[in-house]
């Protein structure tokens, strides 16, 4: 079996995970847990979605491959310690690392992409940046680490392509090639804006205050705020 | 507002309503809500993922679209009365009545979609065609109906594209553009075998196996024959 630990938090983003879950599913022998501090329904950032956690953190020891998504919520789960343990307990002995958008915000909280490149969500390259991270804007799956085995997504839908890579890399890439079928993975937006260097100031400008309305929220703000102040007093600190 | 229900039903599968509820709730003024019989925990496909209904279908009377996903649950759904009543109730009032993947089959049952073209996942478009329905099977996103209002998709992944067609025909498209770029909806998959005109021989059969894992269930495959016989004896029935 290959078991598969997709992490669920507070003010989470629905398809940074469920792309990926969809592909990762159809795998041979495929585990698919949702983990969480204990099981039960977690809100996603839309406030209307709930998605049920099956399992704690502390029942599932030894995943094969983790993924954890992004969302408003990643700022409060960046500062999770229970979570950034288990992260850096279970992360290095797992084959494969993931995230898909701010996602990679958590893994870098937890230590495991010091000095890695690694992707996220357009809106938080800089965020990302501040742990040390070389934040990559325009690949849209970063393969990092040993063994190249911690691999971060861009923004939202990225993790769909992210899945279909690890699908390849996990079964091969007939059995890829029948997931992207059976998903009918073959897109056909009829705009092209979903990249910033594609879209226009405008569009940017639009997009950044409609993301705005799910991290204008004091709570979260709190968090964020919070999490900049730490990496900006820690690198004051180890210069000393 | 814009009131946008979301059909949940046992099996469903989940990508094709997370995708566009993704880029629906960042309409101006949605309000998005999943609907079942009653509010409550209902069960993907997968048998791991489970998601919450917010709402009755008795409380959601005047939807101003609906959105019903597929999955292997799809042809329980079909037989589903009170399901059927609902959608024959509010959907001729609904500004936009759509479906992803195999959600075509249940507008179908529910005699919504007679003398329509429409589409569903590549895999189905047999079963729909036996509702009189015209099957396309080369369109990702098929307008059908009075004021082409009844907008059906392609299998799973296509309800994103769906979505944000119908973001641009609901508010616009520099709002679509702005939603494209808050979801990064630049997709780049590193295959191309995601429509069967695309993939091998081999790649459609492998995917068909895949894909009986959950259709190959005792309940699921009852259900589909029922269906079939069912359209088969009305067919012969209409003839006399």
């Amino acid at each position: 079996m290959t078991q598969i630990a997709i992490v669920l938090y507070p003010r989470f983003t629905a398809l940074d995970f469920v792309g990926p879950y969809e592909v990762l599913r159809m795998l041979p022998d495929a585990d698919v847990r949702f983990v969480a501090h204990e099981p039960g329904p977690v809100v996603a950032d839309s406030g209307v979605l709930v998605v049920g956690a099956t399992h704690s953190f502390d029942e599932t020891p030894s995943p094969d491959l983790i993924l954890i998504p992004g969302g408003p919520g990643c700022f409060g789960a960046a500062k999770d310690e229970k979570l950034r343990e288990w992260l850096r307990t279970v992360g290095p002995a797992a084959q494969w690392t993931t995230s898909v958008c701010t996602g990679s915000v958590v893994l870098a909280a937890a230590g495991l992409l010091d000095g890695l490149r690694a992707t996220t969500h357009w809106s938080s390259l800089t965020a990302l940046s501040l742990y040390g991270v070389t934040a990559v804007s325009d690949e849209r799956v970063v393969r990092a680490g040993p063994d190249e085995r911690i691999v971060t997504a861009a923004g939202v839908s990225a993790g769909i392509d992210l899945a279909l890579w690890l699908a390849d890399q996990i079964a091969g890439t007939k059995k890829a090639e029948a997931i992207q079928l059976a998903i009918e993975y073959d897109p056909q937006p009829h705009l092209d804006s979903g990249h910033r260097s594609k879209a226009s100031v405008a569009t940017i400008t639009a997009s950044t205050v409609m993301l705005s309305r799910d991290l204008d929220k004091p709570e979260v703000l709190k968090l964020s705020t919070r999490l900049l102040w730490d990496r900006a007093l820690a690198t004051v600190r180890a210069r000393r």
